[in-house]
């Protein structure tokens, strides 16, 4: 029965991922050891190490949870765009969607994602990662508007990615730090509106 | 002699908030304690808790120092903007001072400033402020520029601001976490040509 196997293999890392979030996001990573969520998880040590053998490796988990599911969600939202707001659009609706149920705790492990990359080179690695494959999604998405004639050849497809990305990065730093402050139709409505629907406003440059 | 005083004590201050950061990026927030401070300001602790007397005292400066900082280069190089594009243009280019000379430093606490706010309420309250300035101002010269006919009535300013500060973060948290891969120009290029230019492209709503 592999099936019920993997769901069980699924179900129990979820379990532990969870309790590390919850324990990371109490105590910090650093304050944080392998035996807080190895009592947190409610498994045995065993159990816990056969998943994660160390807390890097718990980190990185997180990581790869938190920007794939975005990831993941940006392919799914953003498939039919034919314009940089329609992609911001989706991307937006992705991000949205990391902000509720059981997923929240994860989205406010972000900014400590972010410090702990900036003193941890195997977390910089996995961060960087992570958001190049979200990266390359949101040019390839840019080459293909200009192929089709609805963005203006001259945008550099790079730098394109880098501003939408940094839409969605705002969003979710600005609702984690200012909450009711932002509301998220206000920033989508916003957002929409300002920025290039296509060829018919081609930019004054 | 008033003004050599006053030199004095922002001289050693300055020592003191520059050692704290020193600190802070090495160790974190958690983990640095005023000995460590004290020690590496080169100074008394008597001299340092004049100053500042506690550890929530020197994150608060810390905070001041660097979003007031940003706040004060947005007053001066967006005075003139006319359009969505140009205030832009002039928050990016005081973003980019922020990572010049000792400056790079405080920047790179950014995150950890953020992660911070998440878990500690004195400091959630200093960072809200700090941004509610910079929203203000931004929200301000969006109500300019629809009184000035530049800008389109239907966009809510509130709205506008909070995208316009994303620009600005995103900017800076890809700067801090992929380094070269973020040319400054290309982004400022795209950010540019991407956001409107005023009345001349009234958005497709």
């Amino acid at each position: 029965m592999p099936k019920v196997s993997d769901d069980y293999l699924t179900e129990r890392q979820d379990q532990v991922l969870d309790a590390a979030v919850r324990c990371f996001a109490e105590g910090g990573f650093h304050a944080t050891g392998m035996a807080d969520v190895i009592r947190e998880s409610g498994l045995s040590a065993g159990s816990v190490y056969r998943y994660y053998r160390s807390k890097d490796e718990l980190i990185a988990a997180i990581i790869t949870r938190l920007l794939g599911q975005l990831h993941g969600r940006l392919i799914g939202m953003s498939a039919g765009a034919r314009t940089p707001a329609e992609v911001i659009e989706g991307a937006l609706g992705a991000a949205l969607e990391t902000f509720s149920g059981e997923q929240l705790n994860y989205a406010r492990l972000l900014p400590q994602v972010w410090t702990e990359a900036l003193r941890n080179p195997a977390v910089a690695l996995h961060v960087q990662a992570s958001y190049r494959q979200i990266l390359d999604h949101l040019y390839q998405l840019t080459e293909r508007m200009q192929r089709q004639g609805t963005l203006d050849d001259d945008l550099d497809p790079r730098g394109v990615a880098h501003v939408m990305l940094s839409a969605v990065q705002g969003f979710m730093l600005q609702k984690l730090l200012l909450r009711q402050d932002l509301d998220p139709a206000t920033y989508l409505a916003a957002a929409s509106q300002m920025f290039l629907h296509g060829e018919g406003e081609t930019p004054l440059t």
